[in-house]
């Protein structure tokens, strides 16, 4: 498994974006952030509160003076961004980018711009790859953390960061125990003349049994609809 | 080609929030939001500035008092939340609940619960899922915005691919009429006196909206589901 992306911030303005730009990663397992050059100096007072307890990334982080010393030690550079006509560098996704650095041997680095301008067309030619989030063309508004987290996530999506989705439900009921309550069902329906007429009654049968498989109810559940059923034909209350 | 889904705002404390919630729909495509009883109101003057210009979503934004009225026509319900213990409620991950909403011939709908707080028990218990975004088990810290942005690019991820798929099943019936069903069934079981004691009436009507809305009934078996319980609580036959 190779090791997790190096989050490069180029030049970012605001403290409080790089803030929230380290809470974006540590959701999805990141802490290496590297800064290039921040406007405001590091550290900034203003990331601390912004980072929402993921301190750890800011205390780890390294600043460097231009993103060529920030990518050194990186095989692969992500340069996120839009489609560049000034650079010709290859596009990917954000899907073949977690790929490639999932397989990759070496160290990988995914580049964000600054706030107001992204990244300059010498940060954009010294990536390896341009990475395009696809977005709405008519609506394109994603701010540095959105960009770091839609990114975060997209790495982790296949890192097996989180455990496998499990169904936290119970297991359907035995089919004996889905028997008994189609039975009931039945009988109660029976008692008050459903089936009726007679050659209608096995069409009606089946409908029901449909009906009662399709959730696939646990015995839990099959317990407390028999029940219910109980209760509903029982003598009226008298009160 | 199903329809996008219906992003549902749950109590949304900050106008600023809902702003952000419309700017990260509308970057993946998303423009159907609806706003179950917002603390401060609605409109709200601090959405606008914070949709930076995403302000059509905001703009055709509906309002609802209750949970249950916002996903009445929605046959499937996402409960964005991590995993809960107090409902019965099958989990997915975003990638799951993406490819159903994209097969699904219904309308979908996405539940966010308040910023503190998330969705309460009763929202879960109306959902037919649970769609928990898989983070960092040591540091899980998403804003609303931010759940948002990941479910909504999720979704956009395939939207193009997606074939619509035929399926033989009949699609399961809108919310409004499976509300029906459980009122009805409620109804019948409250008259013979099955919510006693009273402090466990609201844990039972849980278990029972659960157990109603795990099928996934279609609108034709509901119908018939109804006519069983009536003739079930009928006046016996008489012959």
């Amino acid at each position: 498994m190779a090791k997790p992306p190096v989050i490069v911030l180029v030049e970012p303005q605001l403290g409080q974006n790089i803030g929230k730009a380290a809470r974006a990663m540590l959701n999805f397992g990141l802490t290496e952030m590297r800064i290039v050059n921040p406007r405001d100096g590091w550290p900034n007072p203003e990331a601390g509160p912004a980072a929402s307890k993921a301190d750890i990334v800011l205390e780890k982080a390294e600043v460097f003076d231009t993103t060529a010393e920030a990518v050194a030690d990186c095989s692969q550079v992500y340069a996120s961004t839009v489609r560049r006509r000034d650079v010709h560098v290859p596009v990917v996704g954000p899907e073949e980018m977690a790929d490639e650095i999932r397989r990759s041997e070496g160290r990988s680095a995914i580049l964000f711009g600054r706030e107001r301008s992204g990244l300059s067309t010498e940060d954009v030619a010294l990536s390896t790859r341009i990475v395009t989030v696809p977005i709405n063309p008519e609506f394109g508004s994603l701010n540095l953390a959105q960009a770091v987290i839609l990114l975060a996530y997209e790495w982790s999506r296949g890192a097996d960061l989180a455990q496998p989705t499990v169904r936290e439900e119970e297991p359907p009921a035995p089919m004996g125990e889905l028997e008994g309550l189609i039975g009931q069902f039945e009988e109660s329906l029976d008692r008050k003349g459903y089936f009726f007429p007679p050659e209608r009654a096995q069409a009606t049968r089946r409908t029901i049994r449909t009906l009662m498989t399709k959730p696939g109810w646990s015995s839990r559940e099959i317990n407390a609809l028999r029940g219910m059923l109980r209760t509903i034909e029982s003598a009226p209350r008298e009160d």
